[in-house]
């Protein structure tokens, strides 16, 4: 017998991403979500959810595109702060000693210290009450060198993306492997 | 100098849900998706996307209802079967040795032996290339009295969700706390 919890956002996992962007000004910003995901394989896609409130979300409107920057673990003050602060009063990539290279392909900047980062060009906005889901199409993936498998691929284990619960507002590190997708299943097919 | 790795799904984390739906014939299915998140606070709405090829499709679709079952760690293999298998020839709740339960709020299907279980009433569908996106509004959260702490919510450290990377297909447990959400960046404020 479960016990009913209401209608809250109890969910997990969910990604702590900063999402980068360029105001008005042209000043670079960022700010950290949780709410978000991979959205679509063809065209790859991935989903943010951005507050009107929010300082990028006319930014993200009016350049029509944004990055996806996945910090490490090592980063996690920074990520939190991003998610505090805003852009309007404050220079988050400054405060937090982060370095925002301009994107040649879309127009908005990500963050030089992060392993791994996602460039997306705006394909659309989808109202869901006070949240607005941006979706954007992955134009180009970029990585360290040194986060890279022997497939030349991001490794989870070398890149060390943090893990949020929104129900305690904790963050917590990636733990060790379980088991390889679409192969421990296969046991169980008829 | 990063790597350009082009434009794949190189995202992370992302989740392991699996989505609890019925058929025509009213028999329950399951389909695991990694692409999928939370995507609204007010109302609380979680997003997950799906092929059209895929048997829950159709499902989720007539009966505007959809459950997401986030499973413990130990259940790694079940949710690996469910995104293997098709519910068009297979029973993936008996392969899996699992339960289904009729939620009394939305026409679909929780699975008893997860710890933590969204119901959700389909809100709105979004077309993106390949996949489509389900919005569903969260009308509750039900979880086994074993996974919530001390203020009644779920303690991921007891439900101990999997994480997936698309890009090595790996399915990782949770690691240890990192910080706390809106408070270790405090320190960066100006």
């Amino acid at each position: 017998m479960k016990k009913s919890l209401g209608k809250g956002t109890h969910a997990m996992p969910t990604p702590v991403w900063l999402v980068g962007s360029y105001d008005m000004a042209g000043k670079p910003n960022l700010a950290t979500v949780a709410w978000g995901g991979v959205c679509s394989s063809d065209p790859a896609a991935v989903t943010i959810s951005l507050r009107k409130s929010r300082y990028s979300y006319d930014a993200i409107l009016r350049r029509g595109a944004f990055t996806v920057n996945i910090p490490s673990q090592q980063f996690a003050v920074a990520a939190d702060y991003a998610g505090i602060a805003s852009g309007k009063n404050e220079d988050k990539f400054a405060q937090a000693g982060l370095t925002a290279v301009k994107s040649d392909l879309v127009d908005a900047p990500y963050v030089a210290e992060f392993p791994l980062v996602i460039e997306c060009r705006l394909l659309q906005t989808v109202e869901i009450g006070v949240h607005t889901q941006f979706i954007g199409e992955i134009v180009d993936v970029k990585a360290d060198e040194s986060v890279l498998d022997a497939n030349g691929l991001p490794d989870p284990a070398r890149v060390l993306p943090l893990i949020y619960s929104p129900t305690n507002r904790v963050y917590y590190g990636l733990g060790e492997p379980v088991g390889k997708g679409f192969d421990i299943g296969k046991q169980l097919m008829k």
